[in-house]
């Protein structure tokens, strides 16, 4: 089995997915919002959030109808705080096209953004279940509260707390969300809803380091943004802490939290040698245990051709373009 | 039974709303974010519609702690509509104290808005009523939609309907959720629920045309912004509209949909004008004429202390600083 095939079980349900998203933009009367909708959705990478909630759902027996809404609602909300997010960074390009703010008025980046939220908690509340109402409002502060714990920290900050809790809020609460609530509209069980949930959170820890790992050592144009530019933000991601760690009276490292950051030269020349460092494939290790630990979560779950690509799907995301 | 006498009979109530809003910054980590939400708080307004919704919830023998929570959620949903809106605006006052947009930056403002729209559907998650969840996000996308009509629509128009839409989004949407929401918290009853809908929404359109009426006679200290500023922004509002339909062949009025409001002294000399036609006099009767229907739907409710209060503040709705 190659290793995307885990999509090409689900091709057929992504594809309502991708309706039903659509139509969030399809009774749209406002001919620029429509198209800002439609360049944003078709900009719109491996749908890997709904993949992961499809395939859980599918291997529990979910209703296939209340998968699709919430595949639908967890991408259009994973869609606007990245609407938000390139607002904030000031972003222009996003995957290699350009952000909505690149073209747009903060104003109406801001409201686009907005309408996102409404129609993904509507989609969430369309699957009639109450439970799941609160897990997405509970998730959707949980992102927030990560993009102002980040917009408020100190930058340059080499913190492993900091840097987990982060990238929890910022990409492993959603992948935790689809697992969980695919869980949750096929059964009651406890303990297959703790593990998945748990399977959804290590792959999606997983998923963030290897995008920081990405950060240092892709190719530009694949990664769609300048190399380093995380630690050019004053971002300070895994392999910067491996490598801080291990050359902590290292001036670059020193300078780092007093704003060594805003130098330009200096961080080339850190990027440079986190990527010819041991921090690299340590990251990666890491990230290579949180998959251990997703698959070993995934166990509880009876034999099935959807618990094959879901371990195919864990797999993947550690190989992806390394 | 003076004017406002109608706060009294909820004002201990109204504290525990206050609490719970405040609550939801308490936790917060970040100083600036706390200092940021008690500012947004404390600049609070009246707190009419969490008022209306306690009032509604009293007098049908609604769970007060459901009412409490209800209440808290709308007036967070409305502040973050507010911060979003500011933003969008770029306004540096409201009530004349300086917006958030006025002394942060758009970034912290678009995540301080996204952190209470979070925290308003969180509690509104907390009232365990899927029927509830689902009547937050639609009005949340009422919300957005009608913003997203304003930006897009092409300013200067003279259309009634466009006013009615645009107006039932911002306010009326608001004020019909709180009135609805409490009675759905108290009773089944299909008829008492769309009465009492009715009764919100027409007291919050009667709301919103007397602000516009405000913004053509108000005083500019108590309004705390610009007399006419609607008008400046290409906002023609309901004295607007009934000055121009007894006026079709004004020059200035002509000019409106072509640009015309873009000419600060045109829009002066339009406002000076319709302050003294009898424009104002027939928005203020059609005001009065939702509070009579309001009123009207408020008839199904038995007789109680609360009913008599909801009567005072429907009329105070088109009483105020008028």
């Amino acid at each position: 089995m190659s290793a995307t095939t885990f999509f090409t079980s689900v091709n057929e349900q992504l594809q309502f997915v991708e309706q039903r998203m659509r139509e969030q933009a399809g009774d749209e009367q406002h001919p620029d919002l429509k198209s800002a909708l439609e360049h944003l959705l078709s900009a719109g990478g491996k749908r890997i959030r709904p993949t992961l909630g499809l395939l859980v759902g599918n291997m529990l027996g979910a209703p296939e109808e209340k998968l699709i809404t919430l595949g639908a609602s967890v991408e259009l909300l994973h869609t606007a705080t990245l609407v938000h997010d390139d607002l904030i960074d000031g972003a222009l390009l996003r995957r290699g096209i350009p952000t909505l703010n690149a073209r747009w008025s903060p104003a109406a980046t801001v409201l686009t953004g907005d309408f996102l939220f409404a129609r993904a908690a509507k989609l969430a509340a369309e699957t009639d279940y109450l439970p799941l109402m609160k897990l997405f409002s509970e998730t959707l502060a949980t992102i927030v509260n990560g993009e102002l714990t980040q917009m408020f920290s100190a930058r340059g900050v080499i913190d492993r707390d900091n840097y987990y809790n982060r990238i929890y809020a910022k990409t492993a609460s959603l992948f935790e969300m689809s697992a969980l609530a695919a869980t949750m509209v096929a059964t009651e069980d406890e303990e297959l809803r703790s593990s998945m949930k748990s399977f959804g959170y290590e792959v999606g820890m997983a998923f963030q380091i290897v995008d920081d790992i990405l950060d240092f050592i892709g190719d530009q144009s694949t990664v769609g943004k300048p190399i380093g530019s995380d630690l050019l933000n004053g971002l300070v991601t895994l392999p910067a802490i491996y490598f801080a760690e291990a050359h902590q009276y290292d001036d670059d490292i020193l300078s780092l939290p007093d704003g060594g950051w805003k130098d330009t030269a200096r961080v080339q020349r850190l990027v440079d040698a986190i990527r010819e460092s041991p921090a690299i494939s340590q990251s990666l290790e890491e990230a290579q245990n949180s998959i251990s630990r997703a698959l070993n979560a995934l166990g509880i779950a009876p034999a099935c051709p959807e618990k094959d690509a879901l371990e195919d799907l864990a797999k993947f995301i550690v190989d992806r373009k390394i």
